[in-house]
């Protein structure tokens, strides 16, 4: 199959948006989705951008079932470790259903490798849920660790009323 | 105690620099630590920069034994979430064991939240490693949720050999 992956433009983010509720509805939680391609808008193509995103496109002729020629994205932003330094952050990858098996999630992620190695990145790091076996075994095929079973990671969240409660604790000048 | 919470400087990466090493000392790694106080000036104060710090500050006549004033840092950097959008990640927080139980820790935490508010972030993401119980304890007491325990969440890194492997490997133009 012919596709390409290219950097998003502002005009992509409602392919984009698409696609992140396509995600949520694979993983059971389409009600978890508050952003709109606005905010992505917004978010991502501003000065200090919050992420950056890579997408694949298919030509024309090989469109999909319902005229999509934007197929799959990847959604990163780079981290920094203060142990080893440069680091980027792989937050979605996803490819439509009909797309898959052809190498498009795999061309998406060696380019967010290639370009964090650009940038000097020495580090990809993402999360994926324990039940989500085809993933974990996507990366883990590709050579990638699970540090939460070999270093035991956790990883931990304030949101809500428990991040309203630490800013409210803020020491004040 | 009196203490300061405020925003690190370029002066400030040296101070920065000893107490990432006395953190990996205290996680038994120093030999981890692979970046010095001239890449987090690099990295940290430049044009769309790697990383954000905040330090705490003791008045002079309440410096360490060892002389210093900059006794705890807390180093995030902001990502996002496509289902909620911006976010605030903390990657380290530290106290100098000397100056611990006297609410800089809480004072840290607490301004990366209220930083974080201020650009409209909507979570505080962290990890932490299942053996550290004092951290882990920490955080929960203060309202977090342990989402690898809740949700399942694994993390996954591409370091080294496999990085480069996902960079060889990439789509060209």
């Amino acid at each position: 199959m012919n596709f390409k992956v290219r950097p998003a433009t502002r005009e992509d983010c409602r392919e984009v948006s698409r696609m992140i509720m396509e995600l949520a509805v694979y993983e059971k939680m389409p009600d978890q989705v508050k952003i709109s391609h606005e905010e992505l808008e917004r978010d991502g193509f501003c000065q200090n951008p919050f992420f950056q995103c890579l997408v694949a496109e298919v030509p024309e002729e090989q469109k999909s079932t319902e005229g999509f020629t934007v197929v799959g994205y990847a959604l990163y932003f780079y981290t920094y470790s203060t142990w080893e330094g440069r680091s980027v952050y792989l937050e979605d990858l996803y490819v439509m259903p009909e797309f898959r098996g052809k190498g498009i999630g795999k061309g998406l992620l060696c380019k967010v490798a290639e370009v964090g190695k650009e940038k000097e990145c020495v580090r990809l790091n993402l999360s994926v849920l324990n039940w989500n076996t085809p993933s974990r075994d996507f990366y883990l095929a590709k050579g990638a660790q699970d540090l939460t079973v070999s270093e035991g990671w956790h990883f931990i969240r304030f949101d809500g009323q428990s991040l309203d409660n630490l800013v409210s604790a803020a020491p004040k000048e």
